[in-house]
């Protein structure tokens, strides 16, 4: 690895955050302030818990869930944690923008932060798919496009698709897990095979992935009812949400030990499917009356969580050389693309007083929001891989692909102790 | 060890948790609602916080509590959270059924998930004496009894005792604790001396288990007041609870140090004597009116832990072979039975206008509930432990007391990653 | 090292502690009662929760953060929790006399608890700064010295120096830095220079003193905005913090690549300088009416934090000795004063009607309560100091300067398992 390259991006890294950090601080200087008004100061202690509950989800949850590759554990923290804040602020931003469509001032309060850090976990989410293959620059990059490209999207569907902001901030699952596969698509190949079994077998155990998952776990009820206005929603969110992790973590450790030929369970696989059930009842939450049908619903995205993670996970690595490190599209694609349809369902099921015609119409309009935010997805994760495999920040070197080894051979790559 | 056995066990753990599953799901599905009343809905906010502080301890606290034996840690967390979930389902259909004694519809709130969340934490806490010598198939089993018997004893404490809510549901340390070792002392011996020896060694210094320790610690205070309807009785279970915690956590490190002939304090101890102020100042929370009564209680209570670990320990050991891998009677059996003791002194003594012989008469009662729910704890816990030793799920082989090792040796009982 | 020394530490903290404990509890048992206003229980929920935040930064976050040096790390979490729940203790004692200046009895509510646990932290602090380097007893009586100390400074400064309850008490990062300082600048030399590189080397990457540092980043907003009354204060406190501690991060994450020669990322700075904004915008965090100066203010203060650890710290450490184990001087010192100048500006420049002598003259005194703060850290800390090396817990070996391994030669200090 020639020394030019490293130079290079340890120059522009610290140059391009600072100068990011430094438009970010002069637009919140000319464009922002807080809310000064009595009622909403009053909603502070129930916003800040939510918030609260939502951000542990994104610093614990997310920075412990990645630190199974032996090799990435800091950077996956540190990074994580940099990305979040880098991510928020830029949502915050653009949110403001996007939802006055100009350019007055707009005024900070819990409810906007809350919503720029659900916005911004979606890079976390990519992040997941991409870690140990690109350097932090190219991680900036990738924040950028990315909280741009969802916060278009959102704003589409709501606008102009009709959609409502828990869902379409619910279909944030999918849109990640697509980008971030389409990212890794992208990334130049060959993956040479031998860092392919050592990305296996890097994975030790680590009670510290597990504990990232609890915190998921554990605060995703207030995530799937963060956004939901009427009591008795944030209400049946809370209880269907729990119902549905509880079902998929019985299933996840049921089809972990059908899947192994001698009957363990894999911690790997608890991780996916615990967490399938959060992400597939997220969008439908607020329109499940009963129990059953959440347990249901995250007993079948346990299901696809484990069965896609063991058979189809292979298959497209040896297919289409997808190489996605955490298993993110069955955790988070397949399991939110799950949720979307139930939601599409149930919407059209629950519609009263509603002539057939006009039923089928929105059927179709809410389907071509879901396929619309997948598209979205893709086509900015297209460019964003494009803008990562064209840049300076590429090696000249035959190895373009980095696994978690090279992570260490290339310091500028790696977070030292 | 056969692969008939191996089979077997394979096959029904599946099977009976998918079944168990699928009944559950039917039962929600013609016997649960949510709730719909308005009133309900605007507790959401101060029940969810207090739900979600009890679901953190069950989780993290007793998950990450169990982690110190080397070979189990993986499985104790994952084991852990499955017979939760489990546990939890069960618990509230049951404590529905229990309550209203009829097959009609039962509503699901947050105090009834809450209830059914406190309720399965038994079942985590006698895991903690049999965690090792058991396979995931019979502690299902266990959870299924356990869970039974439990609410059982409630039904009956408060219908024909009694007692009330918040009472019974703090005489769950206990009867856990003395139902766990009761199983214990059932499952086949001898425990091979060498394995003895090693589970003594294996416990190597984790800080996951001070994690765990600590997060029970945390949110104990809100576990104590869960139950509690009046503003001014949470008030003061909140207090004592802070109080008794602290100060059995100072008296758990002197007592530590004193014990070992070199004045080393051993973290051993101080999990231990941590948690024994909370669970002795569980019951007479609301009843304590000054901060050094709490105190006083915590200071017996980290004695009564520490010094039974230290000496009673190792005699049970020797004369009963009663093998109690993570000291469960001395953290939540003894502790329990103090707070339950002080608890009806505190009642006769602050109990005015009533004449002396209503006063004894109501003591004998509360001696009674007492003694009633050791018993029932004992008498489940010798059900369970015949029927763990009965059946099917036994080895043909000579050794049937698993030590750590064999958790390894036969790979349907590990968790792999 | 001779047994007589064993022996003698061995038999004065249990005997130490325990009449501690006695005391302690013989007051509360004289001199405190719960509150029993209907008004103060309303305020249980909101109060509670705000209290829990500071008590789990108190517990999780400085617990863990110091876990980073390999032979400690047992010892900083079980020290950590003795010492604050001594402190807490003493420190709602002493704030029941001091505030009313009198001997009546004093009412226990959720704030006073939750300013002592705030004053006790100050101990958690410069415990940063000694760990490894004294043993238990020895920390018991620093813990008993600093807590004083400080409660009387805060009195003075709150009747005399015209100072709110919450500036007081966001300059205890201050006051327990150059305490801290002090202290260990007393402590007996010289400094083995084989231990100072053994100190240096020891720091194994732990991804426990990540989990600290993040809990410390989560819930320091609530410290911040905990003592503040109206509403839209704790807001812009919240508000700010959160911006603070994100822009911090990032300049932390960039000026860690610059200063290393290969651009590497050094975990131990992110941890400072991912807490350095926290402590800067704690004093001003109620005046700062719009984010972009909570931004500028927690980039310079993460700049001034690894500035000066990369910097300043081999420069003390050479020139005096001083030897600062966890970089408390970058982390609270200099980001705390920082905090304390940005305050008084800012309240010189949000004055409004007061004419110019007058403004001036609360400028110097609000200057010389900032003065007198420090002057009373070093003081108390001197004093205590002296008190450490005068005494009977001396050994009369040459090497009284523990480094970490002796931690382990000597039992009586170590933390076993």
């Amino acid at each position: 690895m020639g020394s030019k390259y490293q130079k290079s991006v340890r120059v522009w890294l610290p140059l391009c955050a600072i100068t990011l950090e430094v438009i970010f601080i002069v637009i919140f200087f000319f464009f922002t302030s807080y809310s000064a008004s009595v009622d909403e100061q009053k909603k502070l202690l129930r916003d800040y818990r939510a918030f609260q509950d939502v951000f542990i989800m994104a610093t614990f949850g997310f920075g412990f869930l990645n630190t199974s590759l032996r090799r990435h554990c800091w950077s996956s923290i540190a990074f994580n944690l940099f990305l979040l804040v880098l991510g928020v602020q830029l949502a915050a931003l653009l949110d403001g923008f996007l939802t006055q469509l100009s350019l007055r001032k707009m005024v900070i309060d819990m409810s906007s932060i809350q919503r720029a850090t659900m916005i911004a976990t979606s890079v976390l989410i990519s992040a997941g798919v991409v870690l140990g293959k690109v350097n932090l620059l190219q991680l900036v990059i990738m924040t950028l496009i990315e909280v741009t490209a969802f916060s278009a999207t959102r704003l589409v569907s709501i606008s102009y698709l009709d959609m409502n902001m828990h869902v379409s901030m619910m279909y944030m699952h999918m849109f990640a897990a697509y980008f971030g596969l389409t990212v890794v698509c992208c990334l130049r190949k060959p993956l040479p095979s031998a860092s392919e079994d050592k990305d296996q077998t890097a994975t030790s155990p680590s009670l510290f992935t597990m504990l990232g998952t609890l915190f998921l776990w554990i605060f995703w009820p207030s995530f799937n009812s963060a956004l939901l206005e009427l009591a008795d929603e944030r209400n049946m969110a809370v209880f269907n949400t729990y119902y549905a992790l509880a079902v998929s973590t019985v299933t996840g450790i049921l089809m972990s030990a059908l899947a192994h030929p001698q009957g363990k369970i894999n911690m790997t696989h608890i991780h996916k499917a615990v967490l399938a059930g959060g992400v597939a009842v997220g969008a439908p939450s607020y329109l499940i009356h009963a129990p059953w049908l959440a347990m249901v619903l995250g007993s079948v995205a346990g299901m696809i969580s484990i069965g896609g993670f063991r058979y189809l996970q292979a298959c497209l690595q040896r297919k289409v050389q997808l190489h996605d490190t955490y298993g993110v599209h069955y955790t988070f694609g397949l399991p939110g693309l799950l949720g979307g349809i139930v939601n599409i369902m149930l919407m059209a099921l629950q519609a009263q007083g509603v002539d057939k015609s006009t039923l089928g119409y929105k059927v179709l309009i809410d389907l071509g929001a879901l396929a619309f935010t997948i598209v979205m997805g893709v086509a900015s994760g297209l460019l964003t891989g494009l803008l990562l495999n064209l840049n300076i920040w590429k090696s000249t070197h035959k190895i373009h692909y980095f696994d978690d080894q090279s992570f260490w051979k290339f310091p500028h790559l790696a977070v030292g102790y």
